[in-house]
């Protein structure tokens, strides 16, 4: 086989480094045009141009947009369950559990808000809708509402929680209702306070 | 214009009777066979022979099955907003408002359930998601919270309460988590009561 293949897997020395590195100069272009401008505004153009490549390696790293959208919530989705589970306070272990439970739907809120294309496209099927991703936010949420000690039904307050973080939800209050992400944060900490009698 | 149209709204006499009387046959028909297999298991054909009328009946009266079943839904939610309104206790105004309100979410997860095949198609339109019928809900129950005394932000509090009596959701928790429309209306109640305080 004289031909190497510099595309997959079994890319290695200069070449792998190269991919390597243009992976995470494409990632972070993606990541810095996602949050300024949202993702449905962003084009294979306008990241290949920020990161300083040609627009073939876009294609040749991530086959499509789609792919790279979805390696960047992917992610992003990592350094953030790696934040609410073990980082450090108000979202990690060493802050109190409402105070956890604030900060939480708060970061969830911007977080859906940035990945708002591909969320929502996955929340119209309800088997990604409550499928993995969302069982692990769940535990989270209920494990906190545990510790602080609430009452009552608390899967019931588990869903009807993380119903404000709801990407097309998050959407509608926005553009249809005039609020903002600070507002929508405020609602969430208020009925977090409610449903553990603060 | 010799020829009479017996399909249309100009339609008079014994034929008007006659449509009136083969309308409410098949929406009665209909009614009941949806509420005992699931609208997704009743075919036009179902519906006829339940209604004992021809098959090319229904086509002229409802033009297809959707419309048949947008009628119904369209009907159903109009006497149910009509008995949560303004009928009789619990629902009704003469009962106190947390006994309404859990009443409501109770009724209300019966018909999501009954029209989840129409609803959760509506559903996936945040257009729709957030229309005029979810508009007429979401106000009632806030007036509702607000009567019973409830504090903090009621916005979220309705957003999150509704949550519960989504199609989806319904679905979701009946098939995938094996509850029972029953233990639905207690986790309904459990959250009503703890965010009224009771």
């Amino acid at each position: 086989m004289p031909v190497t293949d510099v595309s997959g897997p079994q890319e290695h020395g200069p070449e792998r480094i190269d991919a390597a590195r243009n992976r995470a100069l494409l990632l972070d272009a993606a990541r810095r045009l996602v949050a300024a401008h949202g993702a449905e505004a962003v084009t294979m153009d306008d990241i290949a141009s920020a990161a300083g490549v040609g627009k073939g390696t876009v294609f040749r790293r991530f086959g499509s947009r789609a792919g790279l959208m979805l390696v960047l919530l992917d992610e992003d989705e990592k350094a953030n369950q790696q934040a609410f589970l073990f980082g450090p306070p108000p979202l990690g272990p060493e802050a109190p559990p409402l105070e956890r439970l604030i900060a939480f739907g708060q970061q969830r809120l911007h977080f859906a808000h940035t990945h708002r294309e591909l969320l929502s496209a996955a929340n119209r099927d309800p088997q990604s809708r409550y499928g993995p991703p969302a069982m692990v936010l769940r535990r989270h949420v209920y494990v906190l509402l545990q510790a602080a000690g609430t009452t009552g039904n608390i899967d019931a307050q588990v869903d009807a929680l993380l119903a404000l973080l709801d990407p097309d939800y998050i959407q509608h209050q926005l553009v249809d209702r005039g609020q903002t992400l600070d507002q929508l944060g405020d609602a969430w900490e208020s009925l977090a306070r409610k449903l553990c009698g603060h």
